[in-house]
């Protein structure tokens, strides 16, 4: 067996099974071993952001990595951003990237570039094989390293001639690093400081959002009466009816400062002490305010399950202490469409253990507490602002839980950057609804324009924020990837739009004229 | 004024007064400064892959650097792939990219990278900006290595502190590195290489395929026996009716060593030593034929026009010397669509002065000699083998020349990466026609798949290399983002609807169906 295929029998060994590729001449040797190995589920995707993007999102819902395939240097590079949002929500992603055979290397070839310097930004782990009988070791070792704790992104970077020389055979993944548990004495301060009363906010982030971990915070915010939030973006977030909600610090940074302004102190269970998204003229980077004090709890690579067990059981919470929230009633709306009639349709057509992918940016900015009691379901946001992040993270939402429906948020601005995307959903049959909020402008940056103390936008500015000089016509740009669309300008329709889309089986997209 | 302001004014004041621009948060500041100030022409990209391919286009047409304007790390790395392209082109770029203020970067906000180490792979020059007050002078100081010689990638990081804090006027451009004449002594080996006769190669490259140098090369040729060829890919190269006719060194690699094989010496006029596209099993990385020696005559950073004039006086070629080229017939092509029928309609519809854009890949392989009868025109290639280059491309071209015709051939798998081109020729009115050959696979992997030694592809692999399932809809995706198209089966359709593209303004779509 060759190097590649050395490399696609261990990937598999290791359980890394799923490989969302765009690959080019210098890995069709992967490529040919995909048809000599059972076992490797290969998805094509027509752009690299797409492709890393899907990756992100195959982790978040299955919780281990997947492989991406891409073709030297340009194309890691054009999966890099959606790199950087998979890096900042923890995900673990071995790239496979290719590189010319080692001795054309010096010869600068038109695609030679430094490809270990454009994957250290977004990687934590980086090697290039030197030769064909290593090739099979060092994807044990990305595996290894993508799989520690926290999980990592892990680049293996694969010249030509490693690749279709003769190799030694499978490599053991070993020594991925384990999770530790926890610091106790953490757990004794912050249940100190619960304990005292008054002022303070237990902020959840990661492991801490799953049902289980909200659960426990719902028994210790009942028995202690500390108020709970989210951090402002979350990787994953169980929600829905039955679970417990909770709200997250605003994005805007006025309201931020507002919504923190009452507490003295801070938990942060596997949560970071909170920034705001950007600066602002004469205004603070830290959201805290002055005096509150900020005390971390669980980190990343703690166990935060098995931690907020522990602070429960020292604060004697139990389940029931968690408080009955209000339930907000159901119904679909009627009449013009606006974020409130949006926000209520989304809540309706949630279905059961569905997945939701938020980028609805401005427009979705107060869909949160509607959609709370809609049926249960994961909600997955943007962890690294580089927008683009949904549609790819919707297929691989789609390909790792291929029993749940994926509804996927979209601003028309953001999804232009990935939209080859929905060529992906259409090939593979993915059960991915794409809800695309055409206000055609980059609202958030209307928004922004004002807060970084801007002032007022005249027409030339106008112009690189507006997207309705043409209009973007999202029916058609389904269409044209083979994924069936419609447009809506009522609550009505949409509504009716969702119901349809729920009720059947295979991407669909929605245009949401507002 | 504030720093952003400054800026603005000292890129205009350096000529360079169109930007190219994906904006986001960070670069408000920039943006409202396009309404204060009048001379910069701002240009929306929907993705960033768009704005810095638009610049390399640019800059190959105009000779002189436009800026673009980016979102922080992952708004840099979006247009990393099209900055490679352009590097390897040899184009001027100053790229403006938005940063955190700087003591919100310790706080490490989602949008927080490294944006420098993001941009050095291809970036010749990087600074960021540390306070306003330098913000004019370090723009002054990017656009004087963006002009140098040869011109470079620089890169100014804005902080958004830099941008919105009071700053200290305009600076000028000073400085910037001037192109050094040539090398007499190369010239003399170059003449008595000549004159030694028989088996040498005169390998054009950059300035010397302008029609100046293609003109001097003529009769060198004619005068010399010596034969004349281009590189494989050329920024841009003057063609048509009238001018000399040189064949590239053909990619494929067995073609391409059979080309070079009579030749006992090669002379460098702008050229590097040719090497293959990618590396194969057991062959040559190095094209030239063993024995055959390789001697420089100019650099990139050279006066190749000087030089040749140098050379044509030392040989004592005159311009009567050049041999005439068989004219080759032009007329409509009919009956069925194929690479032949292809190349015929093109060439027909090329209008004179146009400007070509060549991504045709697998299809456009032998479009080169029947378009050498075409009108004059001018012939700009992918530099650097990422694919995507075209489109963005074909917009800088448009802007840089308003009064010319742009022709952009693209295949379907390249167009996708950059599809958002189509939206930004929309709202420009850009006057680009753009052919997508459409043959549903990426045609140059298949014939890769063999070249490198990994056999027949089984049904997994080509699954990897086929875009037929679903099949992409040109025409939809045109109209999605408000370009015209028609799709032609026929190589009489074909030549309708380049002849109508051609006598109308505005972009066009036309999906050749294969």
């Amino acid at each position: 067996m060759n190097g590649a295929e050395s490399l696609v029998r261990t990937l598999i060994k290791s359980g890394v099974d799923t490989c969302f590729a765009n690959p080019g001449t210098s890995e069709m040797h992967f490529v040919a071993a995909l048809d000599r190995v059972e076992g490797m589920r290969c998805v094509l995707g027509l752009f690299e952001g797409v492709v890393t993007g899907a990756a992100d999102g195959y982790f978040r819902m299955k919780g281990t990595p997947a492989c991406t395939l891409l073709h030297l240097g340009p194309g890691l590079a054009n999966g890099i951003a959606n790199l950087h949002n998979a890096r900042k929500a923890g995900s673990g992603i071995v790239n496979i990237v290719g590189q010319h055979a080692i001795p054309h290397i010096e010869c600068n070839a038109p695609l030679t570039s430094d490809i270990e310097a454009l994957a250290r930004p977004m990687s934590a782990w980086i090697r290039t094989s030197p030769d064909s009988r290593s090739v099979a070791r060092d994807g044990a070792a990305a595996v290894a390293a993508a799989k520690s704790s926290p999980p990592q992104i892990a680049t293996l970077i694969l010249p030509a001639d490693a690749a279709w020389s003769e190799a030694d055979g499978v490599a053991e993944v070993t020594g991925a690093s384990q999770r530790p548990d926890y610091s106790p004495q953490a757990i004794d301060g912050a249940a100190r400081i619960l304990r005292s009363g008054g002022g303070t906010l237990l902020l959840l982030g990661g492991r801490a959002l799953t049902e289980r971990g909200l659960a426990l915070a719902a028994g210790i915010a009942g028995n202690t009466g500390c108020q709970v939030m989210a951090e402002t973006y979350n990787a994953r977030m169980a929600r829905g009816r039955g679970r417990f909600f909770v709200e997250r610090i605003p994005y805007p940074i006025d309201q931020a400062l507002r919504a923190l302004k009452p507490f003295s102190n801070i938990i942060l269970v596997e949560a970071d002490d909170p920034v705001a998204f950007f600066a602002y003229p004469d205004k603070p980077s830290r959201l805290k305010p002055e005096g509150c004090e900020v005390h971390r709890m669980t980190a990343k690579d703690e166990n935060t399950i098995a931690a907020l067990e522990v602070l429960a059981g020292a604060v004697g919470a139990r389940p029931r202490d968690a408080k009955p929230q209000q339930p907000m009633e159901l119904a679909w709306p009627t009449g013009p469409l606006n974020p409130a009639s949006i926000a209520r349709a989304i809540a309706m057509a949630i279905p059961e253990n569905a997945v939701v992918v938020d980028e609805s940016i401005s427009t979705g900015r107060g869909f949160f507490p509607p959609t709370a009691c809609a049926a249960p379901h994961d909600w997955l946001q943007n962890m690294g602002g580089s927008i683009g992040f949904s549609t790819p993270v919707a297929i691989g939402a789609a390909i790792a839980c291929p029993d749940r429906k994926v509804i996927c948020m979209v601003g028309d601005g953001s999804a232009m950057y990935t939209l080859q995307s929905l060529w992906t959903q259409a090939r593979e049959s993915l059960d991915v609804i794409t809800v695309v909020f055409s206000n055609r402008i980059y609202q958030i940056l209307r928004g922004e324009f004002d807060g970084v103390g801007a002032g007022e936008p005249g027409r030339k500015a106008m112009d690189m924020l507006s997207l309705d000089r043409p209009p973007l016509d999202w029916v058609a740009l389904g269409k044209g990837m083979g994924v069936p669309g419609r447009a809506v300008t009522t609550a009505d329709e949409f509504s009716m739009a969702l119901a349809e889309a729920s009720a059947e089986q295979g991407p669909r997209l929605i245009e949401v004229q507002m």
